[in-house]
């Protein structure tokens, strides 16, 4: 992803991008029954952007779980918090179980304190009250107390999982704001940015037209030509 | 429904109006797993009242829903939305799938710009940051940002429909609190809206009462003489 | 419970107790699915103690719960509501089923005024707005409106039960917090709240280490001697 | 129970039953989700009949059930098991949990030849195959092999339950075929089981008269004045 | 649909179906969770092939629902299963809810006697014993003995629903093997079935070669020009 | 695990091995909600016993898995199914999700003739009436005629999965019978065996002197030192 691409997924929408996907056939790309874990979020919060840096969990095994394996410096789950990179989203995949969680505040709190972008899970997080109250984009299912290790096992780093019914392939560029997260391919980043960022235009000026009180009908979508040059004219006017 | 029922309406729960229903026999009159979707909602902020206006989804299927169906102004989503009477409440049949959007923010203003009193789906919404901060009664199961071309495909405008397990017929009376939606069959609004009146006055004198110490045995129901003595008492001091 | 042990509760997360409940061989004590109704809840608030005083529902048969049945004094939702002992948890199986009520506010608020400590239902309450903004704690699934006797039928008071998929036995202590709830068997509950007290101490530590850029290598569990020494040291300073 | 009403209901279907006890406002008395554990049935298998014995379980903590406990005689699995009346149906609450077995063979076997009319379960059983050969009415959601330590502690005998969302009474009449179990209030079993003969009666004929090519119209329900007379006519003829 | 692709749809599976369908874009025309009435179905029993004719049922309200709406001839659950056309398939719109029946037994067999294809509902029937042993294609989720009444009400008769999560247009080519239930769009069913019997040649002509010990490397598909020669070879020589 | 132990594992039960694990404190090793695909099963099947190889799947992005890509003879599905050793058991992580296929008859074909053991997937298989004719294990959820690549990416090969809840570990030996699979870690396959044996014996003692009328008190477990003297009696009559 091109810093600017990154600058540009900041101000779109997820819903936005959602439709630039569909338009090339990629329809499955938001991630299922995740939510902000914030549900308190301030609107003006700005996207959480970033290539995904994934964390695989199985069922775990109770003979290969006690709470003795985080002594292991290699434990997969605090490696890959700890080496993942400034600036990535880091995307567990806990097979939308959220009966025992993800991960805590802690953690939590070391990923944003190295720089990393956010974390997705679709199970989900302990301590939930602090992670809401971090200024991190940290996006689960529903909160669970119980620790990772009652019934996920952490396994593989950075391989491609599915998270909330979706495919995340390593370096796809995930999108979050306060309705929730999708995963974009890795090699439409750039131009499904610019696609967002021009739809994102057209949808702030169709808004503007609607509250003043126009018809959706000719104007959204611009089959009008009248509601075209309304919108050049808005562009120019507004520098957009 | 008479100008005066809205009006009572307005100023009883969704919780008081299911018991009214309950005792004529009407059992599952309120609309399952469908929420506000400001869940920041301020508890003054008065009920949706209005009779319903009704659209109904379908699954999509790929072929007949490309992103160019919009460019056909009868396409039934489109249409519903400029035609619900103004008063009215517009409610989707999305059969409890919240995979794909129901609606998004520039249709749901437009509903609040011309006058709707408020938007149901048992799917979800998309755009649901910007629907959450808008003036307008909207309630859906969870945020959703993919299209609704993706798993809907909207069919038909005004027939009765299901919403989250609830029959609700064209001109039905939809109520909604911050708690969720009551469906009122249109016959009895009237008559319904009364009794929930008396209700009401009646718990809120239990209520004050509660708050003051008293024991709800005798008082709620009150089968204590001086329980219906206090509240006449009550009401004739209150103006209620 | 000890009283110490009471005040030692208020102050440590369901996090915290779960992972002290795990190293016990104890996995399923965290009420699945069960939420704080307050969703903009005060993270000060201190957290709900107390030992479990149960009510236990079966479905409802439609012949045996009319409205009329509550004009029984002897009816096991209401007199329990009346007998739960102050400082007690009000914990209702509502079989997982939040399609109808478990209590309203009305219960809630003689709960709260009998100065009881909080209640519990793996169900829904009606009336959730209004109990969202009690000074009381008070979990459950989601709102619903419908009266209790739509679906549920009180039967027992004060037997063991299953709430939300947890074991719950009379006298066991409930900690509830933003988080949710965990259940702690009464004859563990005050050397649990020892170890929660020292846990969290440690946490506490962690946290500050790492908000200040330290890795959670060596540092959690604190495997380095360093990171014992530091906090041997910071206890002190901190009286903790 | 009268003898009579058991060798009636031996003859009778669940679906008959139901409709019967939905004409007197009693709309959930089948069973939900559970099925007969031989998907191999001989159609000529008479009905399960008996009345509820119930047990109830809760969910199970793992300090109090390990493999040991069922030394004791007056474990409540083992002491129902033995206690359970000839004739009588043995019925389980097992939260609708079939993700560790309600019982398995030997216990099955057992009720099998104490003369138990048959057993229940929201659950599942161990020992499936075994259960399915054996000439005895089992009914359940699905396979479980896990015992029922696991997940389940048996805790009360023939108290009111809950079974796949029915409230089921000591006492009450279950009647199972190879569609399922409905659940017949104890105070209606005899009238019910009049009323179901006399609905058999009608459905028999309506079956062989739409097996002959006769419309519904007009017959079923017998609408027309000729439907009725065949009907009486028929039943001379067959004894019915 | 021509009458010889209704003969060549007799002999296709739905598996291979559902691959030319989604070579075409077509993911989603399997109706998920219906399957075969008949648990015990000799697999030599011919296809179910039919246009579809639809019935959609909503929530049932219970004063619109009395036993009593049967005695109107108009009915729209009674005028269908006398006017569905010979030759098509009946298929209901349950709302994937199998908890009360969609149809019984006698209904099913007035429309195996009036020369209907088969039925599918995405809810469940009642009377599933006898309909199991009928001569006649009928595709459900469960076996479920209360009367539609209690939670369906028959509506629309021959309009666009879904079923299983697949939408269903009148006309739409119904295919039912031993797995379950396919949707061809009117459109292209006369294409599909000739694409059809050409996959079922080459994948019976694979099979054999794979029960002969051959690798599917190559083979399957044929991207050795070896597999291809000795398909056309089998062709020849089988007359295929 | 060694040759004997194989040969034991084909005469124990799974619920047998489930009671042996849980002495272990091994409670989740029963793959939850999936069946012998053949309904009809002979009781007299042997035991599926083998060491598992296992095959991961994703979620199918639509750009990713086009029907071509079986053109690749590198594609993991294919790899996959012609590398498992003869005598292993293939087990596939299909995320729970029956609804597009994990395989069909042709690659399951080729398993069985290249003397593969079984295979078992969390999803569903697609020509499932063809396997379930097969003399061949095969477990899934249900039947599913859509085209893995619907929903499915196969990704990779013999990597720790999990299927229907339970950690699957390269190696770890599954057993299947009627009622289902279950996962022995291989560590401990052959003590487990030994195990199972002895208890399969005493099991096989009690089900014989139940059928002879004897009550399970002191006999099931053998509290009374009456029947650990007739069951060392029995096992010496019949040799086990």
């Amino acid at each position: 992803m091109k810093a600017t691409t990154r600058e540009k997924l900041l101000g779109v929408s997820t819903a936005t991008l959602c439709t630039a996907l569909f338009k090339r056939g990629l329809r499955n790309q938001f991630i299922q029954d995740v939510h902000p874990g914030n549900t308190q979020r301030d609107p003006q919060t700005p996207n959480m952007v970033g290539e995904a840096y994934t964390l695989r969990y199985i069922p775990a095994r109770e003979d290969l779980n006690p709470i003795t394996v985080f002594q292991d410096r290699a434990h997969p789950q605090r490696k890959a918090v700890e080496e993942c990179p400034p600036g990535a989203v880091f995307v567990i995949d806990s097979r939308k179980n959220p009966r025992a969680a993800s991960a805590g505040s802690i953690l939590v709190t070391r990923l944003m304190v190295r720089g990393v972008a956010g974390i997705v899970t679709d199970g989900g997080f302990r301590d939930s009250p602090e992670i809401a109250r971090l200024p991190f984009a940290a996006y689960h299912q529903r909160p669970s107390a119980p620790t990772n290790l009652t019934l996920h096992q952490a396994l593989d780093i950075n391989v491609p999982i599915g998270c909330g019914d979706v495919a995340v392939w390593p370096g796809d560029v995930l999108v979050g704001d306060g309705e929730g997260v999708v995963v974009i391919p890795a090699d439409i980043a750039d131009v499904l940015a610019d696609e967002a960022v021009e739809m994102t235009a057209f949808e702030d000026f169709v808004t503007v037209r609607v509250q003043q009180g126009q018809s959706i009908l000719g104007l959204y979508p611009p089959t009008d030509e009248s509601s075209r040059v309304a919108f050049a004219q808005w562009r120019k006017e507004h520098g957009r």
